[in-house]
């Protein structure tokens, strides 16, 4: 059990009980350290920061109980490795999103963004109300791993194009930075997609490796300065309506907590999701207007041929993802059967709210 | 002091330090005691049971160190009296909805919600990061209370009508149960608005006392058999595009805390927040499957002569209630500069995203 000896030797800090094993070596008593591996450049707008919130949250929560050290992209363990990680034990907690471990768990890709699929609240009542989090235990169990939502980047954008989109046509052969089943999607209509950490989009996009690249929405893509290498930013979004953050425990260390410390994980985990929601909300608004305002950003949507493609593309991506794998299968069926649900009140509620607000507050 | 007193009384168990001032009894070492009085009946669907939560995720955010008895609607004091009751100290906390104290403090009814106004997730935005609680904590302080948002409904309905609504005529004369700026708006449109609490709608439902109402939205409306005195229900929400729920201390109560709990109490009515905005989400689109389905209920919308009318009678009413309180004139100014400013970026983010699914995936 070399995950356990790892953990017993950097993340119990008190002298106590070494000779025990792991799972009993956690008493009430201790202070407790873990190290949080990220995928973000430290401090980055709202994933980082929000990152170092839960670290702080979960701090205040436990009175000084629990200690946890935030690691950037790359101080411990590169962005794209944090599953991994924490998998193993190389470090007890991550931050990042769990599209980007399509690779290893294809399912995982449902807890993060569905093209087309449901909005941020939709998907809090998923995974908190509606069978999403139990789900997201059970496939995530198989690798050592208990996962939390911790933020959610809200309605993300359609990304930055260098040039104007005007066609189907006009997607043809272009490079594409997407991640997840939206990147798969886009495939399907003929683009070419890669996947690849927020920090090389910049300088991607700049020696023409890029052509267009979808990151977050106005907060981050202003923060890396994509408006100086693509003039056309696409609010079509349809790939990310929302997009969750995951927080991960490797699953020896989470079950050697005591109780009241995973309530304090818990909490702190729900807490720092709303936080983030609301930072993104706040941040974005403003970053937005500094973009067109300030930066002369044009804002664009894809025509009309270019949605009907990209959704009949990601059903077909889903679809095959569904026959392909069991696991996702079984996710995307609870995950469909709730948008079929929520949406006939969403449309009565929000979107017959925005509707009304746009016709007959339209100057407000 | 009797408020001091009191809570030296019923609010810390602890015997020690009886004999020093309020604001250094409590220790680290005590075991506090508080009671919440609430608006709403016992276990009442996500109001009640969001209180409920609320309390126990103190409790175990303290790890113990903090226990909240929850009181409903009428056991330590009547429904529309929790604000008064708390600010005096006859128990430390309260939940209710900030708007029932029009009466007392104008400016309260912003932070429930305004007419046309901000979403759940832009008002989120506006009090955690635009100035809003703030703004909050200052009108709150001199009532002696700390306010925070502990919960939202989200997206509320149009409300219950006996009879359908074809013109603006047919408004005339009405009497409807409708709270806050929203109610005053429906006067200024010919309606006549009282306010009462939520258990007593029915039965002036039944009487005729009440033509129309307006309570919260499915999940509530169900539980309150709401469908069984009246067919007819309004979509057309403009009322309460979000509705905040509050959670008040009493701040004598506040300030006696350690730090530690301030964060716990701060922190658990975070994640309260979310986990009934989530709740909502999921149990509203349950209930609206079953109001429709098994109960028959007619969905309509309000004619676009009614909104229009409902528009500019908000804007009046909005302006009246500036000019008349200095108060309200600088909450309002705050959130009507946020609503501006955020308005852009969830027109081309969510409300783009629902417009986008709605045309590509009518049939999901």
């Amino acid at each position: 059990m070399q995950r356990r000896k790892f953990l017993k030797t950097i993340g119990v800090s008190a002298a106590a009980g070494a000779t025990a094993p792991f799972v009993t070596t956690v008493s009430a008593q201790e202070t407790i350290t873990w190290n949080m591996v990220t995928s973000w450049p430290t401090n980055f707008p709202a994933l980082g920061t929000g990152a170092n919130d839960f670290a702080e949250r979960i701090e205040k929560l436990s009175n000084g109980r629990m200690r946890i050290r935030v690691h950037g992209a790359g101080e411990l363990v590169p962005p794209l490795e944090v599953f991994d990680a924490v998998s193993a034990g190389t470090a007890e907690m991550g931050h990042s999103a769990s599209y980007y471990w399509r690779g290893k768990v294809a399912a995982s890709q449902f807890f993060t963004a569905v093209p087309f699929g449901m909005t941020t609240t939709e998907t809090n009542a998923w995974l908190y109300h509606g069978g999403g989090q139990a789900l997201w235990d059970e496939v995530y169990a198989g690798h050592n791993l208990k996962p939390f939502p911790v933020g959610n980047t809200g309605t993300q954008m359609g990304g930055w194009f260098k040039e104007e989109v005007n066609s189907l046509e006009d997607m043809q052969g272009l490079k594409l930075r997407l991640p997840g089943l939206a990147g798969e999607a886009m495939n399907g209509i003929g683009v070419t997609t890669v996947n690849m950490p927020g920090s090389e989009i910049f300088t991607s996009m700049q020696t023409g490796v890029l052509d267009a690249a979808d990151w977050v929405g106005p907060y981050n893509d202003l923060a890396f300065g994509l408006h100086q290498v693509a003039k056309y930013y696409y609010t079509s979004v349809w790939n990310e309506p929302s997009a969750v953050l995951e927080g991960t425990v490797n699953l020896d260390a989470w079950n050697a907590l005591p109780d009241d410390l995973k309530d304090v994980v818990t909490e702190a985990a729900r807490a720092s999701n709303l936080a983030m929601i609301s930072e993104f909300a706040y941040r974005n608004a403003e970053a937005l207007e500094t973009l067109v305002n300030e930066h002369g950003v044009e804002l664009r949507t894809f025509p009309e041929e270019v949605m009907e493609a990209l959704y009949a593309s990601s059903m077909d991506v889903l679809q095959k993802q569904v026959e392909d794998d069991e696991q996702s299968r079984k996710v995307y069926e609870s995950y469909q059967a709730f948008q079929k649900r929520v949406r006939p009140f969403t449309d009565v509620g929000e979107y017959a709210y925005l509707k009304a607000r746009d016709n007959v507050a339209a100057d407000r």
